[in-house]
């Protein structure tokens, strides 16, 4: 296999900020001595260092950071280059005060803050190239550049008269005339038709919030405009360094771990070389289990593994707390390595920090950091990274492997996630993001691999596709689909889909053809329940609770395998299989709780259960394989703070603990295992 | 009786868009179609049709309406016309941009939304005058035309310059002098006191919130200036068209059914021929029954007959789901046709629905429709509503009644309301609407016509008045219901009345000599309790609960019924009944629950219970008339999903099922009765 | 003893706005007729009289407040005299609209509310030297005069440009040069870094919120500007009228009876004479018993008592109920004298009421006066509050006492409030005020004198200091507690303590060495836990449950009082007994219930309990002392609904009740006894 970092190691390290120290040349020195004996072996710098590169306008200052890669070469480490976009010089927001956003009620933001640049500024475009060039050409030689790292966390929006232009330019350019555009965005109604491009504006609270088209363009838009600042960013790097890979850092959310949705990451992965994601999930909270945070944690980072189908990187995670949930509590004992060694069990190619030395001041100052304040080489935070980076180093060999390949899909669509979420109907939090949860759960409990895939993505190596509420499909995705299927692929779909075209307008008449060959049904009526109310279905001879949303079906002509048991739909299919020509579709009419799915998946996919040499007794170890050629590497976790039981078929080196295991072998609360199988 | 809208059949139809299918002539056929096989008789059209009627300024295009009043009449059906100011062009608000709203932060609205022009604008009161003249002109002699609907919803404010001039004018007119509104507004408090009229503005958060005869002023002032654009709207059609009716569609809020307070709808009223409302109950929700919402809903109904005291229309309504509600559920079954001959037992003159055809995209497309995007025949939808069209056909007899005549009025007065609401004072949320719903209860249970009276309404016809909460009165108000008693009227009385005067300026010295010949007695503290806090009464020998209020009483002359048992109020009285003239006024001085309430009344109200010739065996079964001379129409209606059983004094024919019932009936669950006596 | 204010009976009286009713002569009569019936013998007038006094710019009218004056006069009263500056007129505001405000998105604000000038304008302060001026020229030798009150509960900010550069001439003034005042705030940092003063700009929502070294300046260049504010008002006063004492009156939250944090009243005090305070808790709520109210309101009264170290004055309380708070509830019976002897026990000159005449109309009509709007003088609050001045009368020989010298204080620093409230991380509320509370109930509860010390205090008078959850410590601070221990203090630290600067910054290698030498410890890390989670400590044997903070620490070479029970830091010290020099150092590293701190206090502090000549059987019975030489007055209050027994050992006359009482006495509900003891 071809690396995509190039390098053997894992990466261990993260954001660095040696500009906040300059004056004090001991913390540096201190610095370098405590990532020794941590086993650091990788900085991230230049993030929100403008200010330091340029402290006036065409005057750079890179020495510092000249210093800065002497001593990491030093250390025969790497280095991990930002480009500094993320936040701006005072003298630049000055000077140009065009660079700055503006919110959506007209508000012109000030100097301050990060992400607070406006997308489209010809001027703030023009400066970033400025100082990406001069970094590439400076820096772009060092034999321990091993990565790029743009920006910081891409999000936002603006408003202001450039971007107003710039999205009538896409629009013009996507719709040709008014015409058009006004039937898509379906003007007609409450006499919005546009005569005029001039008049065309972006969603605001102060204008229009509730024309459906108008909203998704707008994201559309912004994914686009995103893409082409991130082009703008990469074109001198690409240029002077082709073979450095590039990366930005994405980000899911907070208590859900969901994707970040301000744009579509799927599109603009096509434009990075490397997806790395910032990994903050609330460990030790009073809400969940351990063990249900952590598979959710699993799914996102298959979510991001998959947005360029290999390997990825943790560029983000915090060795203890974070400082901005709503109870900063530090990582338990025994956490911090099990939530490392799981970022590589699922693919990521290093475990980063945010951040390596804490500040002394201002916002981040209490982030968890490698080197605390006060004696940094006592904490826990340093004792357990320097753990993990025993481990990494233990596991060397892993680093040339593949996550293992699947062959169940979730399709997941951001115009489909946005029109839904945008839809005045149905209810108002539509748990869109926990339908994937449930549906995943299943393949993650039976240690069976998952990709994502979007509706662009290639389908044919997978059996079976997941694709749950899927509201807005295009009707170029219907075909496909409908071909997947009828060469043999198996799909399951569910309630509220294939409602909308790509334009979020109503597929009318009837439900559209392919889907019906697919699914060997239509749906009607879909009967959303408050949240007190239940209905039930009878499954293989068993009742399960409904909620939220029953669908009604018609025209069913497929197998039904579950049936409501009352209200006027009783007695009315819930769960229809259907044969397609060669594959099969499966209908889920109505939410319900994961009970149902567990059963529902017994039947149709078990077959995917993976034959393992390795018998778990609890869903809460989760096992995931690297693989490379004929060598696979078994993670095996127990996300429990209880003991848990496996029993190996054979005997296999554990690289964590660096002995052979045979039979009966007893987790530790938290504790991994690597075996390496050929 | 005389018609008010010429037609012998009840209407049937609703919102219709056709202008959004212009270019689908198939569509258009579907629906005039479906609409023969719905037995719909009526479609409401040019509701923000303005961009299609008057595509660029001066260039009018009527073709495609005609073409709909052209079907409308080969199908003998009725056209309600509105205006189109609810929306206007794209091209209107970007030439003359004074049309749209700045709000009270002083943020101007761009385009876009509904409801968004300045109430003031002499140009979009000039262009609205032209567009409605245009219209009565072309489609004024059209048969087929039933009832003018000017514009939507009116509702919201500006707070532009020329509405604060012109809230100046109104003050001045008002006023005289700027002595006179210091005075009035007590801007002695705080120095506000205004030594020129420019000085005086709009309430705003960045100004002053806390004045309360500012506040009052702005919603008269907002009641005015709506008045006056009503009447520009209506001017044109009166003048051309005199025989046409004219009405506009008024709200309800969710979840209460309080009627909507922007503005005051017993003013704007008088400036109408006809109301007609739109209903939107949360039917099936999980936190009220059936019956208790079908309740609140029977007095929102009866307070929008009162306003003109006559019959009415429900112009809006969903034939299943809406889409702003927390959960959008669906009518259950039998729901449709309940609500609907609710809507005509309580006086309205049709069945209208928002929306006939579903729109393709855009905010409203998932609102309930009668005809849906797929499979439009066969949605529960549209059999509910095809089979309330035939449930019409068959008592189209009652198109010719009234609702029967009450004997009690409840009084509402907006002064009052938005005073006591605005009010510094008692608790936060003063429960008013809902106080009066719990008087309106035992009325309502027990199938005693209600009437709702503002304060210059004519009492004279009523036996009993209810007067809850009566915050402010003016002094010919008290003057007016001291002559009512005095002539014999009876009248109930509650804590937090008569307080201030129409300026909401503090009764001073004592309460006034008029209330305290009424209910004799004088209100002295008011003990304001926490939630969990309570009192207890006793009355005719139990005990029943206080809550949130408990007035102490001083100079009582009159019949102590019941006395507080407990803290420094013990023994004092709670309830007093007192002589006045011919009449008695009867003073509640706490909030109990309805227990209480409905002891009370049987004391002095069960002479009113009509003598009927059914009996009914629970209160969820819902009893109203429509009279005519000699002929009444008893609509009997089970609001349980549980059977109920009634019993008919003698034969009688009931017009929904088409046979005649006698002695013991069983009303299947949500099912109505129509039976006409002579 | 010296005399604060120069009147040797106790001020009973309060707001008065007479203006309000000048066209009414009767309504002034009344009220003076009143007044003596209450025995009311203060009124302070001229709040918000602005408009009044100067109804067109430069044209004065004095003549209606003379005329109060000489009522006062006649009936040997007092007159606290205010400055208007709290409200100002129209014309003011029209004429120069910088007087106005802005705010922090920039929105100017319009006339109106109050509380809305701009702490900077150069016209405003001129506006307010002038008025100031001419009424201490007009009314310094009225002989009633005893206290100027400045302005009305100071508080809010302006962002305008005004303030913005004021703002910067006070960052250069404390920085001298932009490469300090980037240090301090730590630019570096997201590229923060400033080139230019121009560059500086206050915390604002559209630019930065998150630089806590800004976010710390602002609050105190607030305090500065609120000061020159405060100078610019008094520097009049003091000069015409040199022996007329000067206050302003100062504000607490509600529901937690926390000091106002808007600036730093330990700083503002010193520009003042005395202090005075608005004190409003909801007595009688659902939430609290008014025991424990009670004991939130001695400790609120201790720590504005504590502001200048001198008796003080409540300016503000109601007779009944407030219109602001969620429920307005009146007093319960006998409260109003059980707070206002509170009031009187805790070193308040008087007992003064917000509002002596209920406004007709505006704002807060509605809000509690001793003269109602309607039969006045029927009412509970004035009979409550004539009650409480003849209370008054009767001991008024405590005039000339102060409260009890204090060997008990209590740390509070604004700078670290504040810089602890907005610090990132911990949790969301860190509930730093309710630890106070905490930690002050063993001493309220024991009867034991606590004072409130600002780190710029003398400490040296202070046998035990309580310093909890001191986040940020000066270097200067630490120095000086490190020496009032190593002097034979005794000092009770906590969780989160010096753990950042006087710039915010944090200290970085170690603990400050003298706060080792304090404690004998250093904190390492601090385990913040979720609401649902605890821990224990063993402390004397016997286990207790801690809360949200468990801090481990290390280098411990005191005795160790209590260990954890659990997790990873089991069996590691919890509390900590150090000796420094001649003193003692306490640490308690975690947060427990108050169950705990009792233990601990019993243990280190019972020595300070006083001896009294009382016996209380209850904790809900209080008791304060105020003094002069040998005489000593006891207030003994019973803050219980119940029945509550004391046993006096001496016979001893209670000066209200007017006899002398022995042995066991029984206090009634809410009853309060005044000993005097020689």
């Amino acid at each position: 296999m071809k690396r995509i970092l190039n390098t053997n190691e894992f990466l261990h390290g993260g954001d660095y900020n040696p500009e906040q120290w300059w004056d004090e040349p001991d913390v540096i020195n201190q610095d370098f001595a405590l990532f020794k004996q941590a086993k650091i072996n990788t900085v991230t710098v230049g993030i929100f260092s403008w200010a330091k590169l340029e402290p006036e306008e065409g005057k750079y200052d890179f020495s510092w950071l000249d210093e800065i890669f002497d001593r990491v070469e030093e250390m025969n480490g790497h280095v991990v280059l930002a480009t500094p976009s993320g936040a701006r010089p005072a003298w630049l927001a000055q000077k140009y005060p065009e660079v700055l956003r503006t919110d959506n009620l007209g508000n012109k933001r000030g100097f301050g803050g990060r992400h607070n640049h406006c997308l489209t500024s010809p001027i703030y475009r023009e400066k970033v190239r400025e100082i990406n060039t001069k970094l590439a050409e400076h820096f772009g030689q060092r034999k321990s550049l091993v990565l790029w790292h743009i920006s910081n966390e891409y999000s936002g929006e603006c408003y202001c008269e450039l971007c107003k232009n710039a999205f009538r330019e896409w629009l013009k350019n996507k719709y040709g005339n008014l015409d058009n555009l006004n039937h898509a965005w379906w003007n007609t109604f409450w006499s919005h038709t546009y005569n005029d491009w001039s008049q065309v504006n972006p969603p605001s609270p102060l204008s229009e919030m509730g024309n459906k088209g108008m909203n998704l363009d707008w994201k559309r838009f912004i994914t686009d405009q995103t893409i082409s600042f991130i082009d703008n960013e990469t074109a001198p790097l690409k240029k002077i360094t082709p073979n450095i890979p590039v990366t930005t850092n994405v980000m899911a959310g907070n208590p859900l771990m969901d994707p970040f949705a301000g744009f579509d990451y799927q599109k603009v992965s096509k434009h990075l070389d490397f997806i790395s994601w910032d990994s903050y999930p609330a460990w030790g909270n009073d809400n969940q289990t351990t063990a249900e945070l952590g598979r959710n944690v699993g799914l996102i980072h298959d979510f991001f593994r998959s947005l360029k189908h290999q390997n990825f990187l943790v560029m983000e995670n915090t060795p203890s707390r974070v400082n901005w949930h709503s109870v900063d509590r530090a990582k338990r004992p025994g956490m911090h390595e099990l939530a490392s060694l799981q970022d590589i069990a699922h693919g990521s190619q290093g475990v980063l920090y945010f951040q390596l030395r804490a500040s002394r001041g201002s916002s981040e100052m209490f982030h968890g950091a490698v080197i605390e304040h006060r004696h940094p080489e006592q904490t826990r935070a340093f004792k357990d990274v320097t753990k993990v980076g025993k481990d990494l180093e233990k596991i060397r060999p892993i680093v040339d492997t593949n996550y293992a390949k699947a062959r169940v899909a979730i399709v997941f669509s951001y115009d489909s996630y946005w029109a839904l979420q945008d839809a005045e109907s149905y209810s108002k939090d539509k748990k869109i993001w926990q339908t994937i949860q449930k549906h995943y759960r299943y393949f993650y409990d039976h240690d069976i691999p998952v990709d994502f895939v979007s509706p662009e993505d290639d389908f044919s190596e997978y059996t079976l596709l997941i694709d749950p509420m899927h509201f807005l499909m295009s009707k170029a995705y219907i075909e496909k689909i409908d071909s997947y299927v009828k060469n043999g692929g198996q799909i399951v779909g569910t309630y509220i889909s294939g409602v909308v075209d790509e334009n979020d307008l109503a597929y009318m008449n009837e439900w559209p053809k392919e889907l019906q060959d697919i699914y060997g049904i239509e749906p009607l009526e879909t009967d959303v329940l408050y949240p007190g109310q239940a209905n039930t279905i009878i499954f293989k001879g068993k009742e399960y609770k409904t909620h939220d949303y029953c669908e009604t079906l018609i025209n069913c002509t497929g197998k039904v395998l579950a049936k409501y048991t009352s209200d006027f739909y009783q007695d009315t299919p819930a769960i229809v299989e259907h044969e397609d020509g060669l594959g099969k579709g499966y209908y889920l009419a109505c939410r319900t709780d994961y009970d149902l799915l567990e059963k529902f998946y017994e039947e149709i996919a078990s077959d995917l259960i993976p034959e393992l040499p390795i018998c778990k007794s609890s869903s809460k170890v989760s096992i995931q394989v690297r693989e490379n050629g004929n060598t696979q590497y078994w993670f095996v976790q127990n996300f429990s703070d209880k003991e848990a039981k496996i029993k190996l078929d054979k005997e296999l080196l554990d690289l964590i603990g660096g002995k052979k295991d045979k039979g009966e072998v007893v987790l530790k609360p938290f504790e991994s295992k690597v075996y390496g199988v050929e």
